[in-house]
C-alpha cells in the first residue's frame, strides 16, 4: 500500500506509541522546564518537551519517558520554539551554496528554507535547478525548491541563459524536495502579458493547474496590482498565492482580503515588513496569512544579525506580540506550504526546535533538528563537509570580451537630456529621473557632480550579445566602474562607471573569470570575486570567508571609487529586475517597468 | 500533463481571466453593495461580489464587469458570507438520505458537508459506504466523505455487521468524494487497545499513512483521553487529527494545545460547544483551529431550528465575535480539510454563498452553490429529485425472530442489586447507577418507581444471535417498549422497556420490517417507522416527512408511553456507544467503558 517512505514513517510512528503506551522504550531527549511557546493557540506556558528519534513525543509532563539513557535538558527560564521557517528566499543572492547558507543560518534557529532556485534556473535552466535540488537533498536542515514557472520574467524585455515553459516543470515538479512553482512572476505585467502574449497565459496555468494536480503549491508574486488584475493574477495561481512583494499597508490590506498569503519582506535589501504589519498592527486584521521572509540576505548580515530570529525580533519592535510574530515564521507558513510535519511543538511532529533565551531580542541559544542538537550558542555542532558542483553548472559565461565602443552612447549637439535609474536604497523599486549633461564628440558623458553615472546590462550567455545602456543615479561613484554576472532576474552582467574604459575592463574580467564581480579603476583591475556556479554562487569559499570577501570588496568600492550605497553589488544586481517598478535596466535596454516598454536613454 | 478535471478546471480558469483582463465577457451574476464578510481578516466591509459561472470573480468594485447579461442582485444592508461547512456529521442519524437532508439544510445556508458513512458502514461494510459515495456524487451541494478506519469500534466488545480493516480502505480512499478517514475511534480507549489488540495500532498505522500518503485526511477522535494517551493517539492519526468528542473546557484546552483541531460539537442531542468555546472566550486562545460541528442531527431541528447557522447563532451567543464564529463554519475547516477551492470570498473560489439578512440571528436569506442561486427566504430553487437505493442495502436485518425468554434477567432470592445506564440528557456520555429491584421466580423485575427499566441490545446480523441486557434510568416509561435498529455505533437492535412481552413484540417487529422503529403497548403494535437502508435510513419519504413521522412517534411515546426524555429514539440509540463513558450496552452486555469490561447487570 505504502513507498518505502511512508513505511519507514509508520514504523517509526509505532515505536513513538510504544514509548508513550508501554514502560520499556523512553524518550531520547527531554527539553525540562522551559517555556514552551504554543504557536496553535499563541500562548507560553512552562511544560516539557519529550523527543523520540527525529520526532517530538509529547508536551507535558515528561516524567514518566524518561530512562535511564534519556539525555534530560534543563531549560527552566528558556523558551522553546518550533525551528523557524524562510518561506522566500535565494540563496543566489548570498553568492553562497546552501551548505554554506546553512552553515550561518542554522545556528540562528532557521530550520526550515524554501528556495527559489530562480536565479540559477533564469542562468543554467533545468540543469542549474536539478544542480540545486541535489544539493538541498544532503543538508542537515529543510530546504525545499519552488520552480520558476517562466524565465524570462519579462518575455521579449530581456534574455534568460534558458527559456523555461511548462514542458519543462513535469519532471523537476515531481522531485520529493520540490514543493510547488516560485514567483509566478510573468503575470505580474497583467494588462501587457494579457496583450501582447496571451499565450503565456495559457501555459502558466497549465503548470500551475499540474502542480495543483500533484499536491504542491504555486508562489504568485504580484507586486503593485490591484482589483481586476489582482484578481485574475489570483486566479491564475490556481486560486492560493503568496506575495513577497507587497510594500505599503493598503497593498497588504488588498492582498490578505483577497486571499493572498503575504510574506512580509525583511531582507538584507528590500525591507517592507514594518509597512506591511501595519495591517495587523493597526487594523488588527487577522495574521494567520501573515509571514516573515527574507527573499535575499547578504552573508555579512547573516553572519552578524542573524537569520529569522533577528526578522522576528524586528517586527516584535513593531508593535507585534512575539508569539504572533513566532506565528509568521511557523505554524503560518507550514499551514500555507502544507508542511505539516512541522512547524509547532505538538505530538508526532519533527523536533525542529529553537531554544530561547532573550525572547524579546530574540537570542537563539540552541537548535535541535530532527531531534539533533545542531547548534549552542551560535557555534554549529553539526558536521557538513564544503560542497562542490560538478562542472556542468560552472561554465554559464559565453560571451566574448567587450569593446570599449560598444558601451557609447551618442547623442549630437553639446547637450543632452538623459533618462536615469534612480536607485532607491533597500528596495527593489527604483524612480526614474532627467539629467541635462555634456555631450562631446557625438558621445552622451557622465556627470559625477549630478551624480548621473553609466549604466549597462551585457548579455552574457551567447545567445544574442545584446546591449543595454542607460544612466543612474545613487551610486555617486567619483572614479573606476564595477561590474557583476548577478543581475536580477536574467543574470547578464551588470556594470556602473564612471567612464567606458573601466566598464568594458571590469565587464572583461567577469567574463574571464567565468562570472563573478569585478572592480576597475584607472585602467586596472582593482579586485575581484569568482562565482563559478552559474556566475552567481561560490563552492570554493565557506561563508564566513564569503562575507569577509564582500566586505572587502564593499569596503573597495566605497574607499577606492566613493560608492556612497551600502550593499553597492546587491544594489546594483537589482537595478536589472524588469518586474519591477519603476525603470530598469536589461540587455534589450531601458525597461519602463510599469509600461513594459523600452526607452531611449536619451529623451 | 493533467487529468480531465484538471483541463476543464484550467479552461474555466483562462475564460475567468478573459472577463477580468478584457472588455468581451463579463460577470454572470454581481451580487452588489453588501457587507462582505472576509473571513480571511475577520473584517465586514462593502463590496461587490462578482460570479462568473461557477466561481467568484473577485470582490470588490464589479462595476466594470457588468454587461448587458448580466444579472446584478442589490444586497445593500445585507452580509455577504461564504457558504457554511459541517465538518462532521452521520447522515444516519437524521434517518434521511443525503438528498433528503440536503433539501432541509441548503436554505439554511449549509454548502458542503463532510460525512462519515460510519453507520452504514457498520451495518453493511463497504457496500453500504460506496452506495452513500454514490449518492454523495449527485446531489448539488458538495458533500464528502471520510471512512470509518476500523469497525467494530471496540473489537470484542461489539459485534458489527462487518469488520472493516486497512484492507478495505484502499479502494474506496481513492473515491474523488472521500476525504479521508473518519473517527479514528480504536484508539480512544487507548490502553486497552495498546494491551489487549496492539496489532490494530499497526492496522491503523497502515490505514493513516495510506490516507497521508494519497494527500487525505484522518480525523481521530479522542474524548476523554490527555497526556501520554492523547499523544499517542495523535501520533496514530499521522500527527494531524480532530476530535468532535471534546466536552469540557479544559480538555479543549488540553487538545488545541497538542494540535487537535477541535470540532466544537452542538448537535440535536449532543451539545457541547457551550462548554468548548471558553479556551476562546475566556482563555484568548487563537481559535484557527476551532470548528462548529453536529455529528447529530434530527430532522426536525433541521427543519425548524436550521443547521450550521443556528450553531453559529448560539456560538454569537456564547460571546464569540460573529466574524470569528463564521471562521468556524468555512476557513477554519477548509483549511483543515484542504478544501480550498472554498470557504471564503475571493478571487477562483467556488462560489457558495449564503446571503445572510440578521447577522446576530443568522437569518439566512439566500444561498448559492458554485454560482446558482439554490434557495431563497428558506425555500429550496434547485430541482432535487428524490433518491432511491438499490436493494443490495436493504436487507441488513438477517436476524430470527426473538423469543420472550431470552431477554430475561435471572437472580435468585426475593431482591436484586442491579446496574442501570443512566442516560444524561442531551450527552453522549452515560453515568452509572445501581437500584435494588424485586426478584420474581427467579426473574428480576423492573421498578417504574425508582425509572430502573430493562435495556437489550440484539445481534441483528446473523453473525452470532447475542443479546446484552441491563437496566436503564432516565427515560421514565410507566408502559410499554420501543425499540430501533439505530444503535451507535455497531447498529444491533436495541430495546427499552416495562415488560418482556412488549419488548419482544416491538423487537420482532423490527426485525419484520427489515429494520427500523417500533412501539409497542399491551401486546401490540402502536406505530412503526420503516428504515429499509441498512436499517438506519428512510428512501421513502422526504425529508418533511420524515420530520412528522419521527414527531409524531416522539408523540406516542410520550403519551402512551409516558417517556420524559425528548429525542427517546436518538438518546436510545446512544446508549450503545461502546466509545463514549461511562457504561453502554452492546449485544455483548453492559460495557464499562473506562475499563473496556463487560459487567454483570446484576451486582
Amino acid at each position: 500500500m505504502l513507498d518505502a517512505l511512508g513505511i519507514k514513517k509508520a514504523i517509526e510512528y509505532r515505536e513513538l506509541v510504544d514509548v508513550l503506551m508501554g514502560d520499556k522504550a523512553f524518550a531520547d531527549v527531554v527539553l525540562r522546564g522551559g517555556n514552551v511557546i504554543n504557536v496553535l493557540t499563541r500562548e507560553a506556558y512552562v511544560a516539557d518537551v519529550a523527543i523520540k528519534g527525529k520526532y517530538i513525543l509529547m508536551v507535558g509532563d515528561a516524567s514518566k519517558l524518561i530512562g535511564e539513557d534519556t539525555k534530560v535538558i534543563d531549560v527552566e527560564g528558556k523558551y522553546i520554539s518550533p525551528g523557524f521557517m524562510d518561506s522566500h528566499m535565494h540563496f543566489e543572492s548570498s553568492m553562497l551554496t546552501i551548505t554554506e547558507f546553512s552553515r550561518l543560518s542554522i545556528p540562528s534557529g532557521t530550520t526550515t528554507l524554501v528556495a527559489d532556485p530562480h536565479e540559477i534556473g533564469n542562468a543554467l535552466g533545468p540543469i542549474g535547478m536539478k544542480a540545486m535540488a541535489q544539493e538541498a537533498s544532503v543538508v542537515p536542515n529543510h530546504v525545499h525548491l519552488v520552480l520558476p514557472a517562466l524565465t524570462p520574467d519579462c518575455p521579449s524585455l530581456e534574455t534568460a541563459g534558458y527559456d523555461i515553459t511548462s514542458k519543462d516543470m513535469k519532471e523537476i515538479l515531481n522531485y520529493p524536495n520540490v514543493i510547488g512553482i516560485g514567483e509566478l512572476q510573468g503575470f505580474s505585467n497583467a494588462k501587457h502579458v494579457y496583450s501582447n502574449t496571451p499565450e503565456i497565459i495559457t501555459d502558466l496555468i497549465a503548470s500551475t493547474s499540474y502542480a495543483r494536480s500533484i499536491g504542491k503549491i504555486v508562489d504568485g508574486n504580484a507586486p503593485d496590482i490591484f482589483g481586476n488584475e489582482l484578481a485574475a493574477h489570483i486566479i491564475t495561481t490556481g486560486g492560493k498565492c503568496s506575495c513577497h512583494e507587497t510594500t505599503t499597508k493598503e497593498e497588504c490590506i488588498e492582498k490578505l482580503r483577497q486571499g493572498v498569503y503575504v510574506f512580509m519582506r525583511e531582507g538584507s535589501t528590500q525591507k517592507n515588513m514594518a509597512q506591511c504589519i501595519r495591517a495587523v498592527t493597526e487594523e488588527k486584521m487577522d495574521s494567520r496569512r501573515c509571514i516573515l521572509a527574507t527573499d535575499d540576505m547578504l552573508s555579512a548580515d547573516l553572519e552578524k544579525l542573524g537569520h529569522m530570529n533577528e526578522i522576528v525580533k524586528r517586527t516584535i519592535e513593531q508593535g507585534v506580540d512575539p508569539i504572533e510574530a513566532i506565528q509568521m515564521v511557523t505554524i503560518n507558513p507550514v499551514t500555507y506550504f502544507g508542511l505539516e510535519d512541522r512547524g509547532v511543538l505538538a505530538p508526532g511532529k519533527l523536533a525542529d526546535i529553537a531554544i530561547i533565551s532573550d525572547l524579546t531580542n530574540m537570542v537563539v541559544e540552541g537548535v535541535f533538528i530532527e531531534g539533533k542538537l545542531a547548534a549552542i550558542n551560535g557555534k554549529l555542532l553539526l558536521d557538513m563537509p564544503k560542497y562542490i558542483y560538478s562542472d556542468v553548472v560552472k561554465n554559464s559565461v559565453k560571451r566574448k570580451p567587450l569593446k570599449e565602443e560598444e558601451l557609447v552612447i551618442e547623442a549630437k549637439g553639446s547637450k543632452a537630456l538623459v533618462r536615469a535609474i534612480e536607485l532607491i536604497p533597500d528596495q527593489n523599486l527604483s524612480g526614474c529621473l532627467e539629467f541635462e549633461v555634456k555631450v562631446q564628440k557625438g558621445i552622451v558623458q557622465v556627470d559625477l557632480r549630478q551624480d548621473a553615472l553609466y549604466i549597462a546590462c551585457v548579455e552574457r550567455y551567447g545567445r544574442n550579445g545584446n546591449i543595454g545602456k542607460a544612466f543612474v543615479n545613487g551610486f555617486g561613484l567619483k572614479t573606476g566602474a564595477f561590474a557583476e554576472s548577478v543581475a536580477h532576474d536574467t543574470h547578464n552582467i551588470m556594470v556602473v562607471g564612471t567612464n567606458l574604459k573601466d566598464m568594458t575592463i571590469a565587464v572583461n574580467h567577469v567574463i574571464e573569470i567565468g562570472g563573478g564581480i569585478a572592480i576597475s579603476k584607472n585602467g586596472r583591475i582593482l579586485d575581484d570575486l569568482r562565482l563559478p556556479v552559474g556566475g552567481l554562487i561560490t563552492d570554493e569559499l565557506i561563508g564566513t570567508q564569503v562575507s569577509e570577501k564582500i566586505a572587502s570588496l564593499e569596503e573597495t568600492v566605497k574607499r577606492e571609487l566613493d560608492c556612497k550605497v551600502h550593499a553597492p553589488f546587491m544594489h546594483l544586481s537589482f537595478l536589472a529586475l524588469s518586474t519591477s517598478p519603476k525603470w530598469k535596466i536589461t540587455d534589450k535596454g531601458l525597461i519602463d517597468v510599469n509600461h513594459f516598454t523600452v526607452l531611449d536613454p536619451i529623451k
